[in-house]
């Protein structure tokens, strides 16, 4: 048995996210088996570093499958990127130690958010930024965004009410970085929940929008209640950026 | 009577190109002159700055139009930008001199055509960018470019043969940025024809590629052979970005 690493960006506006589940038609994880099983002429099961939701994108993705025989990687990493659909990329495939998997040993994530702040229109990105066009306090968010860092009981950002297990998480950092109109929100952690980072920059933007106190986050984790966090962004702003392993 | 001047960006990918003519459906002037005839309650007639082909992109079209009433630019705009397509956007609106005309008074253009040098994927600027996996040299570009500089009979550079009016055309600068994988070629001229940056580009990354001498540009330009250029790159890395008037 052989083990690859392979390492994806891609496009999520026209899929239903990463996950083949049940009747779910179109999602990336179903498009990458239909073709490594081609390409390699028996059935691929592919394991993900975890889900992205409908629409969101990737630019390091990554992905662990097993193969009976051998294949040279530069050579299948050229026909993988031959045939794939050019909104998913192939960036990097090589091989992996025999008990590698993408999701069980992953130990952190990056994920970015990308909010166009302006009344001006940004057409060429406007497929992966979320438009704000209120003037925001990047201060006062970074202030809030401090009191997130750490570990946490992280319920009151989980859009999932029936989760069962632990929704304590550990946040390594949370950046807030202009770039011209662009406000970048980067968050790297050991794993993120259900519509977890969606609703943190939902939250966030209440606080850079002055709606909500910038000193209120202890008491929004001692809550765990969802409805008291603030509002779901869009799925087009965010991405997957890195994926951690030992 | 009154004249206005719009700056419009737009993503050219899903558009007949910029002009509305004959029995061509779906071109970004019929957009907007159907919008913007609707708003005002008239008929309204737009002139840009110049054509853009069907898929190539504009970050800095200019376009005039007249009304016989005054509309305040900063309300029409705001109504302007509800309206358009997510793919066009409306960058500035304002009121200009009654003579002013985008086609008639333009004195010259920048275009910049986006090549993404590397095997790498890049799917989120897909749609912008023409993919070259090839070995560029950037110094021998750069020397071919120099020799294009300057006030030149462009003959061998138009795609158009039956191009009746003169096809001199003075190109002021051309600037040849690597910026990481992707490699920017910008060109700034009192005007351009058609075809050319793209035919122009095709040329230089042949030199680029070693295929072309870097020194064959003066002979070239001599010839007035279309058949003696390079190959027209794709539409989708061409990117109308300023137009100047004085």
């Amino acid at each position: 048995m052989h083990t690859y690493r392979l390492t994806l960006s891609y496009d999520g506006t026209r899929y239903n996210g990463w996950q083949r589940q049940g009747n779910t038609q179109n999602t990336i994880q179903e498009k990458l088996e239909t073709l490594l099983s081609r390409l390699l002429g028996e059935e691929i099961e592919v394991a993900g570093s975890g889900r992205t939701d409908a629409g969101v994108h990737a630019s390091g993705q990554v992905v662990s499958f097993h193969t009976t025989q051998y294949h040279d990687p530069a050579q299948l990493l050229r026909e993988i990127r031959q045939y794939l659909p050019d909104d998913i990329g192939a960036m990097d495939l090589c091989e992996a130690s025999p008990r590698f998997h993408a999701r069980l040993n992953a130990t952190g994530k990056t994920y970015v958010y990308r909010v166009w702040n302006s009344s001006v229109p940004n057409v060429f990105q406007r497929k992966y930024q979320y438009q704000v066009d209120s003037k925001l306090n990047i201060e006062a968010m970074r202030t809030a965004a401090a009191d997130l860092i750490g570990t946490h009981d992280f319920m009151s950002f989980c859009a999932n009410k029936r989760m069962k297990k632990s929704t304590v998480r550990t946040i390594q950092s949370i950046d807030i970085t202009p770039i011209g109109n662009e406000i970048r929100f980067t968050f790297t952690g050991n794993g993120f929940l259900y519509h977890m980072v969606r609703i943190l920059v939902g939250t966030l933007l209440e606080v850079g929008m002055g709606t909500r106190d910038m000193h209120s986050m202890p008491a929004l984790l001692d809550a765990k209640d969802r409805s008291q966090a603030g509002f779901l962004t869009p799925a087009q702003g965010l991405c997957l950026e890195a994926v951690y392993y030992d």
